[in-house]
Order: structure tokens, then C-alpha cells, then sequence
């Protein structure tokens, strides 16, 4: 007898959880598609030379690398290493191939280009709560833009796609690194550690200011730079963005900035918030502008986050393309709506149709009199007991059940 | 500069394409939810020693391993083997996975359970025209139902899923592997070469009787018994199925078949055409009984297939529970339809909403407006040469452009 779980980390989706995921992914399409998105869609695996040369930091240690097949695989090699056994990979995001992408269709795409991408990734996470190996990414992206017009229209349009799904009362938080690397800077750290220093800062929300002072110290950090660095993150919440211009961030943007927080709250009508967060930082290492996140604010989690990531497609042709991203934390979202028992609107009525030895032909033609007027119809084979069988269709959420008698089909609803 | 062509073998899929096949998931998802089948979903990656373990024939040769990962993965192991390096693998088809499904949630699951899955697949085939190694499979089942209104329901629904995809002029052939097993033991093949006879029998459609005799004698088998088995082949066609009797196979196998054409004839109104086809094979080892394929008539292929199989579920629990299942070509459908210059249904027109420095709150609200009216709006940077734009614009498949001009949005048709 074989273990039938589903690999470690991995779901299989009974038919309830299907039916929630699919209208949240037809919800969300929709949407995106009344904004002009156009739903592309890449492999999931990829040549392993992509994925590795990639500015994807933790997330390259957790690639699920494949075999070479046939003669390719040789196992006689001395000091035989990964690299000699895997060619391919499976994606651990969809930006990457979709800068792969971009980068090969460029000349039969239109400029912009907005793009929707919505598909599995993999990563060799330690498998726990909410972390999964094989989940849905649900990307969409402005390629060829560098108007902040582009940042406006990911946030308003996403913002929509979480109301389809029932979402309020959720902020918008945005920033830009090139903010964020002034203010590091201005604190006294060097340039070249900058990076090493988001990724410490990003855990503010997790360890909280102390523990961020505490982890910049024990890296062996300068004290004095650190102490100055603390202090500005302490009074930062309550300082305006223009006084940010103080630090040497650039004039641009910051009323770059400002234009995003002001559009995006008039056109919100009041049914969300947004608001400047200059402690946003973000984890990918390939964001150059500014960055954004939805958190729900009952739940206090994020539910969607993106960026400008202006350098990336340069990597894959001749010249360098801007580019913006917004994603939605599909799994996250399922996770939000499973647990508050939400229920998908405007469900078909679902009917058994019971068939003995006698009527296997008009039985059709009854079923699809019935699917003709809306209803989701399926042919069971009737019981002896008629009762019992009406209990255990009611228990699987049929609302009428129909059998032959008297020459007649009998469609009774079940309550 | 990377190569950013996608895997050998696989695909991308531009707006234009991905909108296609979007359609055709959509239009048969909705005709097996109208005749009952519920979406499930398993991973697509499996633990590789189910996999290895199952009768997928030829497919098994295909499988794509994945490399294990940390410290499970030594490579200082003497006379270093696959199995040391793999722990998990890509699926090479849905019912493996669905049968490992069924065993795992049984108890949760509706008697008789009607099941339909869509998702990827991968097999490391040589690529060519027509194969890939990554491709959609889109399945339905019936997994507890032994009667054969189980496999009239899934050819029913089937062919209403291609007539829904504009399919006409179709024909169902169908077959049962008892009759094939008893009409080639009738011949003289002995019972445990049975397997191995149907494997190159299946290849009658592509190298003809003289080809099969051909390959029957180079494997050595007995000349007398190939003879028979030709001279049986040849004349199969004319004989009528009451006529397989004297053969020894089964009353009960005969009667079936003559049901289903029957039922199936019926209810199809003309719409389509079944026959009896003694030489279909199907390639899969797991089959055993009814077995059915729906040919494109003009195209002369094949665009689904399936059978039945009662004995692979019982491998994975204490019971054995009958199941059949049907498989439609989504991928030859999607070319069939791409090559025909097929066009989607009931568009929605798509509007360019052009914008400048100004009214950049505004377009939101006029956006909002046009979305309300069913169509499907972009916001686009404005050029200073608008007549070049609107040409740009209308390759692009856009219906309309807005721009803002004296106090109003001006919304024009591009012709």
C-alpha cells in the first residue's frame, strides 16, 4: 500500500476548496482585465542558468533543480557537483520569466505592455503554517512605462480585485528605496552595505525596533551609526515627505510620491486608505523605485505587494526597459476567505437525476431540459432506499433530486 | 545576454493565444459543472516512487526527477545511481494523481464521485511537431460506478464539451479490451503475450495489417498464428457484434457495448456519429474494459480518448473501486482552433483611455464609467502624434480611444 499524501508541503484541493480558488481566480481576472491586463502565460520550469543567475537572494537556495535525462546525465564524473547533474528548474516566481519573456516577444507586444500572469511556483521551503512548496502567484505588471502612472493604475486595480473578493478596510502602504537608501545613508552607513542593511531593517515588524538595533550591532556595525539610524526610524513615522528633502532625497522623488498618495486617495472614494510608510522595505533585491504593500488591517498581514523594478528586462536584451509589479497573496487570500466560511455568490442549483435499468434514454433528454434553465445536473444510480439516498445527496449539497414514476420525471427540492 | 527562448519543448503563450485557451478551459469547465463533475486539484509534483510504480508503459521512460535537496542529497555514494539522487518527480498524467486522490479522501468523497481536473503535465519526449513537454491535460472520471451509464454520461458530456467548442462532424469509436483480449487469444497468442500483441496492434492506424504482420512475425511470433490473427483483423470491420460470440467473448461484454452505442446514438440526435470499432487498442496497460476515442472526421486524428480502469484505484486502499475516465486533447484542440483562425465569442470592445500631465483623477472616474458599460479599459500615455497612435492602437486591438478635450472626455470608434 502506498503513501497517498500529497508530497510534503503540497495541497490537493477537494472539490469545495476548487471551487473557491477558481471564482477567486476568475474574480480576479476579470478585473484585471476591465484594467487592460492581458493574461500571458510561461512554463514552470526553466532553464536552471536563468534561475540561478537571477537577483532572487534567499529564494534561489530553495530551487527545485531537475535531472539531466539520457546520455546528459553523467555519473562518472570525478567530484561530481549539482551543476553537472540538472539542466532545468522549476520557477520560484513569475517576474523572472516574465522578463524572459518580455525580453524574447518585445517586438510583437504592444508599449506598454500589461501583463497578467497567474500560475504555480515552487520553493523547497521548510514546510509550516501558510508556507507552501507548490502555490499560485498572481502577477500583473506595466512593462515599458516609467510614469508613476503605472504605479497608480497596479494600486487602483488591485485595490478593485480585493474589493471583488469582499476585502475592506485595508491600507496602502507605499515608500521608495531610493528613499530608504538616502535615509540609511544619511544615518552614516557606506553605500556598499546598504543592501545588507534593508534586508536587517525589513524585520521591523517581526523584532521591532530593538531588535533591529541589536542584529545592525552584532554584524559589527558602527555604534554610533546604528544609534543615529535608530533614532531617525523612531521619529520617522511622524515626519511629513517633505521633510525627507532634508536627508538629500531627491526633490523628484519625493513629489513622485506625493502624486501616488494623492491620486490614489481621491480615486479610492474613501473605500480604502494609503499612506506614505517610510519603514517599507520589501524583500527582493531588484526594486529601484518605489514600493507598495496591501495589508489587511483587521488581520493586521499583508495581502499584496509590488514594486518598480527598473533594471531587470536589461538583462535579457539589447536595451533596458522599465518596469512595475503587483502581486496578490493568492494563497494568503484563500487561506483569509476558507477560514471565514465565504461563501461564492450566485452558485447554480445543483440536481441529482436518479436512473434505475428502465428510461436511460429520456433520462438525457430530462437533464438537459434542466441544464437548459441553469441547473448543474448530474445522472446517479437510484438506491433501493430512496430516503437514505435523499439524506447523503442533501449532505453533498444538492438542491433538488428527480426520479421517474407514474411516466413522468419528478423533480423534488431537498430540504 | 541570456537565451530567453523557453525550455525545448515547452511554450509561452502570447495575450492572443492565452485568450484562446482561457476560452476553451472555460467553455468545458462549464459543460462537465452543468453535467456534475466537481474540479479538483493535486500538485504536479508526486513522490517519484509512486510514479515509478505505476503501469504508465511508455510514460515511465519520460518522467522528469527532481534533484533531493540539503543534506539528503550525497553524492559520495559508491556507484552513485538515479535512485540516490531523486526523491520527487513531475506527473506524466492526472490519473495517477487522481487515483492516489480518491484513495487518500475516499471517506469525504460523494459515492459515486465524479471528478474533473485540468492542469499540466510533463514528459521528456523527443520534441517534435504536435508533442510537447509540458501540455494541459483536461480529464473527467467516475470513480465508483460500475454500470455502464458511467461511460455513456462521460461521452455524452464529452462530446457537448466539443460541440460547445464549435466541434461538428465527430465520431465516437469504441471498443472493449475483454473483446480485444478474446478476439487475439482466438487467433492462437498465448494469454501472457496478450499485452504485447495489442501494443503493436495499436499501431494498425499508422502501418496498416501489413506493418502489424510484419512486426507480429519479426518478434517471432508463430506464422500460422499471425495469419489467423490478419485474416480475423481483415474481415473485423464487416462483422457485426453479436457476430464476436463464437469468438468466446463474453454475452454480457456484447450487450454492454450494444447499450451504450444505442443510448449514446439516441440521445446524440444526429449531432454526432459512434460505432463499434473492434481494432481500437488505446495505448494504456491500465485499461480493462469498455475503451472509447472521439476522431476529428475532416482532420482524421483523434481528440480524446479513455476507458475504463478497475483496477488501479485498489492498488492505493483496502478496496478495489471501479473507475472510468475520459481525456480530451486540449492541446490538439487549441491547435486545431489557432490554425483555424478561430475568434472567441462575445468580446468585450477594449478602450484606450489616453492621458496626459492633466486629469489624472478624472480618467479614473471615466474609466470606472466605461468598465460599468461591460468594456474593458486601458489607460495609456498620450503621444504627441495622436493620428500615429490611433494606428498603433488599432493593431493592437483596441475598439476606442478617449482623450480629454474642451472640459469633456471625447470617446471615438477606431476604424
Amino acid at each position: 500500500m502506498y503513501n497517498t499524501n500529497p508530497v510534503r508541503g503540497t495541497r490537493d484541493f477537494l472539490p469545495e476548496e476548487m471551487a473557491l480558488r477558481a471564482y477567486m481566480k476568475k474574480t480576479i481576472v476579470e478585473v484585471y482585465q476591465q484594467h487592460g491586463f492581458n493574461e500571458i502565460q510561461t512554463p514552470a520550469i526553466e532553464n536552471i542558468d536563468l534561475l540561478l543567475s537571477s537577483e532572487g537572494g534567499e529564494n534561489l537556495k530553495l530551487i527545485y533543480k531537475i535531472l539531466k535525462r539520457g546520455r546528459k546525465l553523467k555519473l562518472d564524473i570525478e567530484n561530481l557537483g549539482e551543476g553537472d547533474l540538472v539542466d532545468l528548474s522549476l520557477r520560484y516566481d513569475l517576474t523572472l520569466p516574465l522578463s524572459r519573456f518580455y525580453a524574447h516577444y518585445a517586438s510583437q507586444l504592444p508599449k506598454p505592455f500589461k501583463s497578467m500572469q497567474i500560475g504555480d511556483v515552487y520553493r523547497a521551503e521548510r514546510p509550516q503554517k501558510g508556507r507552501y512548496r507548490s502555490l499560485v502567484q498572481c502577477d500583473i505588471d506595466i512593462i515599458g512605462d516609467k510614469d508613476n502612472m503605472a504605479e497608480i493604475e497596479l494600486i487602483a486595480a488591485t485595490a478593485k480585485a480585493l474589493m471583488a473578493l469582499t476585502f475592506r478596510n485595508f491600507t496602502i502602504r507605499i515608500n521608495d528605496r531610493r528613499l530608504l537608501k538616502k535615509v540609511i545613508g544619511y544615518a552614516g552607513f557606506d553605500d556598499q552595505v546598504i543592501g545588507n542593511v534593508c534586508v536587517i531593517f525589513d524585520k521591523l515588524d517581526k523584532i521591532g525596533i530593538k531588535g533591529v538595533s541589536e542584529e545592525l550591532k552584532n554584524k559589527g556595525y558602527d555604534v554610533d551609526v546604528v544609534n543615529r539610524f535608530v533614532t531617525i526610524v523612531t521619529k520617522m513615522d511622524k515626519m511629513a515627505l517633505s521633510d525627507f528633502g532634508s536627508m538629500g532625497v531627491d526633490e523628484k522623488v519625493l513629489s513622485s510620491l506625493q502624486d501616488v498618495l494623492w491620486i490614489i486617495k481621491e480615486q479610492s472614494k474613501g473605500q480604502y486608505a494609503i499612506k506614505f510608510d517610510p519603514s517599507l522595505v520589501r524583500g527582493m533585491g531588484y526594486y529601484t523605485g518605489m514600493i507598495y504593500e496591501i495589508a489587511c488591517d483587521e488581520l493586521g498581514c499583508s495581502i499584496a505587494g509590488g514594486g518598480r523594478y527598473n533594471n531587470m528586462i536589461g538583462r535579457f536584451m539589447k536595451e533596458n526597459v522599465p518596469a512595475v509589479g503587483f502581486s496578490i497573496g493568492f494563497e494568503r487570500i484563500f487561506e483569509i476567505l476558507k477560514d471565514k466560511g465565504y461563501q461564492i455568490p450566485d452558485q447554480q442549483k445543483k440536481v441529482a437525476l436518479l436512473y434505475g435499468e428502465e428510461n436511460r434514454i429520456e433520462i438525457f433528454e430530462e437533464a438537459d431540459r434542466l441544464r437548459a434553465e441553469g441547473m448543474l445536473v448530474s445522472l446517479i444510480p437510484r438506491h433501493k432506499k430512496l430516503g437514505k439516498q435523499c439524506n447523503r445527496l442533501k449532505e453533498q449539497n444538492f438542491n433538488y433530486y428527480g426520479y421517474w414514476s407514474d411516466d413522468a420525471w419528478r423533480i423534488n427540492a431537498l430540504y
